[in-house]
């Protein structure tokens, strides 16, 4: 369970309620499954909708107060230097699941340096390994399958074609997280988000 | 002359006043010297500051509504199906120009399949193609040799030591733009702004 809240967080179509570790009125912010680089979140609006043009100017405004306050945590956290926002907004545009989401992506210099350097980040994100949707229906196959719990789509809505980028930096031992990892991740993140707030360090 | 103002309006060091296609009390949006691929724009908070997070909190939430506004309008006059949307937040994410700014590029399908898929817009943005500070400053050099106006960076803020992707695909043809070209796309769509803003489509 979340530490956040008993309702059940869906992305896109699926239960991502363990992956939570911050929650406003109008967005929410997880952890991933398979993390780019270390501290890679995401963050979006609580309801559902497939493009950036479907938000509200309250749900616009929320979203990116809480992209600041979770960038500010992460780079802190993770020890970075630097951050990659990013949204692709629309299928065409690389986006896998078809619900509102900016990445955020803590960076260090040189941290991509064996894998071609700063920008390598980009390819992993559109690559396979950073195929959300793709990671999200195999979480759900091996659950079906009884390898584990969470993560089940409700339906197909998760699915999209998508373009991909022959991957030059293919990391096949870049398995995905378990259950557990995620919750512990979490609820460390959650506290650091908790301790932000009561100091200031987010005001 | 910018449409929109008498003030002089920078973009880190650079004079952009003519680039200029939108004006909100805490936001501007410009047309782009080398658009990576039709309708590639920027926006920017007035004030000059390097990181995301030296944003207040006003104004966050005014770039944000002013990105999805452009968003909107570029969608619609490009005849685009989808946006990438993206703040390379610090040195070390490729960030080229010390002052924030979210790139949003219209994306069609298959727009780059000729360049290597979807995602090689990120590859574009990343190497010399998308080096905005490196483009500004040629530019300005041209205008201090005799051969254009504006473009003047008052000093050595906009310069940054930024990792290169070696470019898959550059396009040593793309020239940039001159003053006039950009003048006038500014102010076709300062125009769009000002009709939706009329018509009701961006509220």
């Amino acid at each position: 369970m979340s530490p956040l809240t008993k309702d059940v967080v869906k992305f896109g179509a699926f239960v991502v309620t363990s992956q939570v570790f911050h929650l406003t009125p109008l967005s929410f912010a997880l952890v991933n499954l398979k993390p780019l680089l270390p501290g890679h979140v995401l963050v979006s609006p609580r309801r559902s909708v497939p493009r950036f043009h479907d938000l509200s100017p309250a749900e616009v405004q929320d979203l990116f107060l809480t992209v600041q306050r979770v960038s500010r945590m992460v780079e802190r956290v993770f020890d970075a230097s630097a951050l990659n926002i990013a949204i692709q907004d629309g299928v065409d545009a690389g986006q896998s699941v078809p619900h509102v989401h900016a990445h955020i992506i803590p960076r260090r210099r040189e941290d991509l340096a064996h894998a071609g350097g700063t920008d390598a980040v980009y390819r992993m994100m559109e690559g396979e390994q950073g195929d959300l949707g793709a990671q999200l229906r195999g979480r759900a196959a091996e659950a079906e399958a009884g390898a584990g719990a969470g993560g089940v789509p409700s339906n197909n809505d998760g699915q999209q074609s998508r373009a991909r980028f022959p991957a030059v930096d293919a990391d096949e031992s870049r398995k995905p997280r378990g259950e557990q990892e995620m919750q512990k991740e979490a609820e460390w993140l959650a506290a650091e988000m908790a301790g932000d707030e009561q100091s200031g360090r987010n005001t």
